[in-house]
């Protein structure tokens, strides 16, 4: 029995916004941004002019699903059991997933959203591949994030420290979708290992998110914290620790590898990562990235590298690799063309 | 191979607070609140006189994990996977769940965190059994609310719409956990059949809990709304087809269950939700609750009340059944005691 990826989609709001359009917004040089983020442009789901939200996270999951339900060539009553991954729900209750499962008119499906950043999108495939069963054989598997709602569009951006300035570049919104089944067939691309690891112990967050209750939304806090220097420092080692992992779970060569998806977090550190990986695992595996043009999408990320790898030709080899640096934690997969 | 239950735990902040309690400083009458919602104390994890948190969702649940564990005789070492389910995490990144282990001092443990109401609880066993394989025997499943986080302690409490005040004083926060293990013993209390059902589509949520990114802070939207008339029409209905569910898949007769454990809405619901049940089904089981005297804590809930039913004595079989208004989850499990 093969755990298939039978089909993809991705959702992006709106038109991509490029460096000129947010320095005429907020105040940030292009060519900064251009240079030490890496990020060209990236999708927003809010009118930068008016501040009203455009695209919710529900809006962009469901349709992300449908078009990888679509892409599966199946209708969303084949789909046996629905995984949501996100770090920006909607609300808190009710879970997303449901108001997607609502959106795309499913009955009677087993729910999970899971509450996580881009290691979430990885947990979330682990989660479905373990949930199907003779019950349960096909799963529609989600990853998004919705960052516009944590962006103050009416701050005196002159003013802001470049701590919080930099989260108004570095991210944007989007989700990715999979259709995963459980099958017989010998063809298709197939699920390998799934690698989901807390090594976050005595570490201090890299990433924080603040969602603010009614009691404390006047606190005047931040709303997202990001430790660059530490990320900077342990992502490239955490991101070899997770390769040599995968790896040795497959026992695949190094050389037999043909596409990487290496972490995303911002064009000019991905490009860091990569060339560093490349070198040390002397892997000649073609790059999937998409970090510079979608920008840090959180949930979504994987899920847009996979749109862009699906299907895998007979003998191909990919490795993703996702590390979370929230309170840090060390994901990854594998897939090979049957 | 079975799936035991080998401890259980929990956590409750402060002492109980009385329906007296609150009404020195919500306004609400107690004798109404005895009455109507049938909640004689609650928790919370804020002290109602300086409105400062005592107790977040991270030190409830790691308090429920502790104690799950040393129930279970083991260290948080022997740990090979943690499973936390909750609609209020204290931060959107990291996911609390990964706060918890290092609270425990675990390391390179697979980590997930389900964003549910309380049918977040049964998803978090299904999960945690799915996920137990070969290298990973043993996990540790809590769940938790700390709904103090949405009261605003500071209002105008005589010109709050009844609506919104009823919201505190049906709410409390708290935790539960418990250990599942793979093991090949033949005693022991063992996790049945788990289900979970999203039956929402096309019906309005019951229950919406928003949370404020820093755009919408100011939105004056009321954080919680509950649809009561909803709620009490409906839960009933989908209580007795979870009921049915699980006595067609375990196949035991009505007659031999011991233990039931119903829905936790509010002491009034619950008691009328099972009246119903033990009348339609036939049932001579005890009924677990909780509600009355710790509130509806949510995802804590069906852990509360495992906590009171475990172990089972050889030939006991219970069954449990959580219904989520939110967007209408209908969830349930059984245990029997070997």
């Amino acid at each position: 029995m093969n755990h298939l990826l039978l089909g993809s989609g991705i959702a992006l709001p709106g038109e991509p916004i490029d460096n000129v359009r947010l320095g005429e917004k907020f105040g940030t040089d292009p060519r900064w941004v251009e240079r030490f983020i890496g990020t060209r442009t990236r999708h927003l789901g809010v009118d930068l002019d008016t501040g009203k939200p455009t695209h919710t996270l529900v809006d962009l999951a469901a349709e992300a699903g449908a078009a990888a339900i679509a892409d599966a060539g199946l209708e969303p009553a084949d789909i046996d059991l629905v995984v949501l991954a996100t770090a920006s729900p909607d609300h808190l209750m009710p879970a997303s997933v449901n108001l997607v499962a609502d959106r795309l008119v499913m009955q009677s499906v087993p729910t999970y959203q899971l509450q996580s950043g881009c290691a979430g999108a990885v947990q979330a495939l682990a989660l479905a591949r373990r949930m199907l069963d003779d019950e349960h054989a096909t799963a529609l598997v989600i990853g998004g994030d919705s960052c516009a709602k944590h962006l103050v569009l009416d701050h005196d951006f002159p003013a802001l420290p470049p701590s919080e300035l930099v989260n108004y570049v570095i991210f944007g919104d989007g989700a990715g979708a999979v259709v995963l089944a459980r099958s017989e067939e010998e063809s298709g691309t197939r699920l390998g290992p799934v690698c989901n690891t807390f090594v976050g112990l005595g570490r201090d967050p890299g990433q924080v998110i603040r969602w603010f209750g009614a009691a404390d939304r006047d606190s005047g806090e931040q709303p997202v914290d990001e430790n660059y220097k530490a990320i900077e420092a342990d992502v490239p080692t955490l991101a070899g620790e997770m390769l040599t992992e995968l790896l040795d779970r497959t026992g695949w060569p190094a050389e037999s590898i043909t596409h990487l998806m290496p972490p995303q977090l911002g064009g000019r550190m991905t490009e860091h990562i990569t060339a560093g990986l490349l070198d040390r695992f002397g892997l000649t595996a073609r790059e999937i990235s998409c970090v510079a043009d979608t920008g840090n999408n959180g949930n979504a990320l994987p899920f847009l590298q996979l749109h862009h790898t699906l299907p895998l030709a007979p003998g191909d080899r990919a490795l993703a690799v996702a590390i979370e640096s929230s309170k840090w934690i060390r994901t990854g997969f594998a897939l090979e063309g049957l």
